[in-house]
């Protein structure tokens, strides 16, 4: 087992009917403002239960932050704390919701001229405004680690920030809040877990036993209830389950005192950026054949994700590992995901050079949990995706 | 799932060599009070560790804190605190030491004239003196909760306490602390942790997947690395895992949003108070009975602890159910703990009436999961386990 530090502060409020909690966990003389996406909180009722919790508490509201959390939007919702003074932020909604009040916690208090450069800069936000969180959305554990993603259209960036102080102070998970959630985004959400935990667990073998099983444990549980999840999402039980094997899947936890490989994601924001994909399933189009061509540096773990996720006990090292990656694709493709590119655009030539181009440009210093992926295999690894 | 609240803000420090990054983590300003027990960190090392880490903080030292921490010691340290004017605590001990430090932060706090009315008045702790651990026993997971208990031999008590001030700041758990553990410590620690886990898990079904998975994970973990453990103390990896598994079988985690039992717990102080047996034996004598007298309500959640833990495929629920009590006696007494209480004394006589009488006198109003054991059902348990 690796050295590591692990510190997750998030208050987590998790159940049935527990929105109506969200003023105790405010301070009464805060300024509140609201961050939503587009609107369909205003359809499923969340935001009338947001309302009703925050009757005594001053309020304002900022609304459209997109799927992919734009900095020139942010920076208008940025205006919007600094001229109504707001000494706390909440955001509702999924992922991206989040993430945009992340980078508004980071921007309220930094004090440079240019936001963006907490991200250009990569500089970690040891203290933000502080704020919380009521998910409507399963998927990113952003509701409790203190990660982001922002985009810039303007200068076709999408880079990450992070740090100390963007731990989100609570976040409240009421399950009930998937049953009006669109079949397909919840399919990508047991999709971007799953694939959260497999970046943190499909690496090599590193003494790390307890990790191990805390990984495979969410896997088997997201399994176990993604066909409810996605037939019936007004199952209580599956719901509750799949909400927080999403969070548990990208808290910490289980990234500590393992090597971690994350080269998927790297490689995935170009196909969205390209082709307007959904992040999940760009996932699963990469995923497959990121084991795949990984195969001898990661056989290992992949037979035991065989043996404990998917009951293969049957054949040598390399047959279970090859097995495993069949039916890690397999169970995509039974959600309704397909994992090649041909299936989401007729003009896929040339994908693999571009986005290889793109790694060569930045200066890549090498992917993966042995930091070894170079843009040319970055590229072999597209072109089997076609 | 149960509705449920989580949040622990402890920083976990874990590693090898991890306790020279002891003065990071301290205010420089701060005047520490190092709390110990009996003296063996003298012996093995980790005082001078201390010491070195600590060579420009300002610090005083109490030691002799008792395995059982006691009131009147602790208030011996609490005027050392007041007198010296002590702005942070730090235990450098296991569960006892740092259950007595817990005491202290809230005692330090404490407007009333007699500390002990925390404990005999339950008052939660909602802010205490800060403070931090280096652990050097696995066994409690009192390192990253905020729970203690103390005892006090002038009034036979043995009381609980608790709060969320009483979280330590920052945790140093570096494995190799358990090479010079003897070998009866360490057996203890993995029975204590193995029987926190069955507390939060052995109840009923309750359609917390992750949950259960979780536990399972810990009890697996604690299963496979054991035999090392024990051998071999200085076997890093085997050493790592148990320090891991002994922090995330108590530290809120699996017990979020599942009934849990604790009958186990609250029989057993009588063992030790009456016959002086180490606290971890006095769970493994009347765990096994307890799952035996309760099996109706428990056989469920006892049938798939057998699958899943012992890998008992075969058999009706019954079956499977009463094999893995076996295999969990087993288990202890493999580690060479007697599970009955013959073993340990002679005179056991009138045991379960003792017991049972003094639960009569407390007013007791049930215990377990379902809070439906009477003392009589407590005088038949320990009846069975003569």
């Amino acid at each position: 087992m690796n050295n590591f530090e692990f510190k997750n502060p998030t208050k987590i409020i998790f159940g049935r009917d527990t929105i109506v909690k969200l003023a105790e966990e405010l301070p009464t003389d805060a300024k509140v403002l609201v961050l939503y996406g587009g609107g369909s909180i205003k359809k499923n009722g969340i935001y009338n239960q947001v309302k009703a919790a925050l009757k005594d508490i001053t309020h304002f509201e900022f609304g459209g932050i997109p799927a992919n959390p734009e900095y020139s939007i942010l920076m208008e919702a940025l205006q919007v704390i600094k001229e109504k003074h707001i000494t706390y932020l909440l955001a509702v909604g999924g992922g991206s919701v989040i993430d945009g009040t992340k980078f508004l916690s980071a921007a309220a208090l930094y004090k440079g001229d240019t936001p963006w450069d907490i991200l250009a800069n990569r500089t970690p936000t040891l203290k933000g405004l502080p704020f919380g969180t009521v998910l409507t959305l399963p998927a990113t554990g952003s509701e409790m680690n203190s990660g982001a993603v922002i985009t810039n259209n303007k200068t076709q960036e999408k880079l990450g920030m992070g740090g100390a102080g963007l731990f989100p102070q609570f976040s409240i998970l009421d399950p009930q809040v998937i049953k009006s959630v669109p079949k397909r985004q919840l399919v990508n959400g047991i999709t971007d877990a799953f694939t959260h935990v497999l970046e943190q667990y499909l690496t090599y073998p590193a003494g790390a036993l307890l990790q191990d099983r805390f990984a495979e444990s969410i896997m088997n549980t997201l399994l176990e209830v993604a066909p409810t999840v996605v037939k019936d999402p007004s199952d209580y039980n599956a719901a509750s389950n799949f909400m927080w094997s999403c969070t548990m899947a990208l808290n910490g936890l289980i990234q500590k005192g393992v090597p971690t490989d994350w080269a998927v994601h790297a490689m995935v924001h170009e196909l969205t950026a390209l082709y307007g994909i959904d992040h999940a399933r760009t996932l699963a189009i990469i995923a497959p054949s990121h084991y795949q061509y990984n195969f001898e540096a990661k056989k290992e773990k992949l037979a035991q994700y065989a043996e404990r996720v998917w009951n293969i006990t049957e054949g040598s090292v390399e047959d279970k590992a090859y097995a495993a990656i069949e039916k890690t694709e397999s169970f995509f493709n039974q959600m309704g995901i397909e994992t090649k590119l041909s299936k989401y655009t007729e003009d896929f030539d040339g994908t693999a050079e571009i986005i290889s181009k793109r790694f060569t440009e930045r200066g890549w210093l090498g992917l993966g949990e042995h930091k070894s992926l170079t843009p040319e295999d970055v590229e072999n690894i597209v072109h089997m995706v076609y």
